[in-house]
């Protein structure tokens, strides 16, 4: 059975929760879930409330239009979902390819709720996986001189393929400010560090070189400035002087994994929202 | 700034937190936070929900009052709280003394708001640092034979005091079912095992001679039944074959105070709800 | 460059560590690893010390043989291994098929140093990916009737591969006590929760009946009382009241097959020595 | 029964264990503990081996002697301990007094093997505590202008107390490069985040700022640059979206105590080596 979601956000105000409610509540709506935040220092509320389509009086476009006059009222910046529609993701990599190894057999397994018709890589070696498993792969190298040119054909095919959600498997290009522009808060990127901590090249290089006791894997959108983007997931592993480089790499594989899947699950899930370059992650 | 808390279970339904954020709402009232889930195998409807008394216009009288007939309507289990009440509190011990220091030094600092007027222990151990926090001590000493009498100066002392909470940091008796009765849902255990996992005595013990990777705390709800209560929060931490039995119980200390110290703070905030022997913690 | 391990238990007495560490030093070996520990409880001596065999001055046969005489003086239980001699590794699985995936994908990866010659089923679920990585796959369909005809198609299989590390993958099928002695120790089960809690079937049911606020994992050696044998390895993972049993059993798929693998790790690694039904890991 | 303790680092080759469980052998020492490990980077071997005084044929003063022939002959840094010497250590605070309470608390406990007989602060907030337990305060005040002449008195007091160890328990002043040379790695901070993220001052801000979804804190010796020194123990903690400052820091108050009383634990059992800025911990 499809249900609605609806995030938001607005100055904080008496009423807001209760309007919003009464609005799915008349029209017969069951709500499934309800979360609200509101952040003291900004006077900003936020809302994640999803409810039960099955005997819902509004059609899906009356929903929009009705609840853009509330929207209104409140000042609020809103988006709708159906759960009914699955989002389309793209998936960039380039030849670290155990992140999206681990998506495609949990894409397969039925754990993410979306469909991936599209790869997009500077390197062939994740060719024949995607291939296997029926997505099109796209190779767009990418070097200095032609990256504006690379951007405007691998934008062509996220238009071509309706995208709406890019996952950066260890894709080790950084886009041009342009680039992100066309797709705010719709990059999920895999840094394999504890952000901010080894922002950049080589962390794990970094990491080892410092003595940390614990790596790290962080999950964020991407900005247009290089790993600053809001964090929406982050975790640590213990590690110790016994550990070499090579071990960390090991360990911090996992580890992104872990952490990239339970990132990309809450964006398809439609549970975060974002403000001053940081989450609201409803979970 | 004073607020309000209700919490709510009831068999689910469409309108019920409309109906509930509409009762704040027409009196004025701006809601801090609002929390809700639905157990789909049994279809009941939990909340909590907490709204600034700013301003609001009804009297904590009328709340009650008013709020009733909708409790009525919806077939709902509701307690109401205000945060200038501060929860009186008692604490039992016996001769370890690690838990209760850590609450005694907490709520010093500022960390937990409550009053704590009394602790009891069948031990003298506690005496002293329980007499320099300029707290009342009885010394109760409990046998086979005197423990129901034993119970009931207990039982005395906690409606003196007008005690609503009772904590047993590491109290080593086993109170009768009748005892229990008096206070179902406010008496806090924390058990130095990670539940069900070697409940019972000694759990340390059991735990080294097991050979697990893994420590564990829990702290749960009394009920009549041993151990078995609803678990509020748990915790682990890693051991190995150099730990000693001397070893995971100091581990296991710094675990009970913090997951006994984590479960006392959400009793307070009044975010946990309980049934069929779980809880729904709101945190 | 390849190096050789042994693995040592002996009552504890004065000159172990000098003794074993003399016969190396004098055949001009050069240890990289060494790790000791003594079970106070039991007065046991444990030791794995692993040296190059560049330049050593021994044949492995003269190792053997000499560190025999060395042996018999303490008392020692001992193996001897050589990390050019990949173990050879059957994995035994259901139709949960994730452990199996990672593993083999672990595998290919170059993560785990050991081959992979055979695969044995009672289901089919599995048999296309196995045949796609290019190893055998057997059916052997299992009733309580047929058990013990199939168990000796089990061992023929095991035999005829030169097998002698059995990993059971989520194998929903318990052996017979005379299958597992034919492979003391040498087979590991991982089983989805923290034992000893939620031992037998449905972990994860019997986890979120009981409102646990961790589920947990436990990779341990198969002895012939069902999920009692020496744990290797366990994790746990927070869950809480809004997850469904569906959400916890997603959740434990990922931490059995971290649990799981970094257990084979260790194996593989020689790095596990057991006694008193447990284990000694030298991580 | 006491105890030797050698801490030992130099360049590898072989033969270095053999001689030193030898050395400890031939005069009936039994070795209750022994790690070694070997930095393949810079090749160096590090080792930290524990035998029983009881029936050793040698006095403290041949083994000294006796060890230092040894040492030459492999270019060893090294030092030499024993367990009933307890290790004489001064802390210095400011006004969080958490950390501070906890070691004094952990202290008389009788699980931190060592003595305390000097604190040192720059504010009176900690007097009545220090001086309840019958340990010398010594107020100094510290400004731009006076430090040098400060540090003079703390390093006059130091001198006096005998004091080998020094605990920065959240003491939020920056010695004089002058000051740190006298105790090279006999100096541990906790600072109160996941280093190298948030150095410096106000990291729970930083880190409330940043959005980070787990908040961390490090121990670390004291070097001339801020916050850079050897890290000896890390941890982090989860926080979310809906966590104040306030809350950051009340978390991160509990993740202090842990992560500082384990390095301080570390230091006094010996088992803390350091090297390139790092270190090499043997627990």
């Amino acid at each position: 059975m499809s249900s609605a979601v609806l995030l938001i956000s607005c100055p904080d105000q008496k009423g807001i929760t209760a309007t919003v409610t009464n609005f799915i509540s008349t029209s017969n709506g069951n709500i499934l879930h309800a979360d609200q935040h509101i952040d003291d220092q900004s006077n900003t509320f936020f809302m994640r409330i999803e409810w039960s389509l099955k005997d819902f009086h509004l059609s899906r476009e009356l929903i929009a239009q009705k609840f853009g006059h509330i929207a209104q009222t409140f000042n609020m910046s809103w988006e709708l979902f159906y759960t009914d529609n699955l989002p389309r993701v793209a998936i960039f990599v380039s030849r670290h390819l155990h992140c999206l190894i681990d998506i495609l057999y949990r894409h397969k397994a039925g754990r993410l709720d979306c469909e991936i018709p599209l790869v997009i890589s500077n390197h062939k070696d994740a060719e024949k996986i995607v291939r296997d498993y029926g997505i099109e792969f796209v190779y767009l190298p990418v070097t200095k001189e032609n990256k504006e040119e690379q951007e405007q054909k691998q934008l062509e095919m996220l238009k071509l393929h309706k995208i709406e959600l890019i996952l950066l498997a260890r894709y080790h290009q950084i886009f041009t400010k342009s680039f992100v522009e066309h797709y705010p808060n719709k990059i999920i990127n895999i840094h394999h560090s504890f952000l901010p901590a080894f922002a950049g090249g080589s962390p794990y290089a970094q990491a080892y070189q410092k003595g940390v006791k614990l790596i790290g894997a962080t999950s964020h959108y991407v900005t247009e400035i290089l790993d600053e983007g809001p964090i929406i997931e982050q975790d640590t592993v213990r590690v110790d002087h016994r550990d070499s480089l090579e071990d960390l790499k090991e360990r911090g594989e996992d580890l992104e994994r872990l952490v990239f899947s339970r990132a990309i699950k809450l964006a398809l899930q439609r549970k975060i929202l974002t403000y001053n370059n940081k989450t609201v992650v409803f979970d």
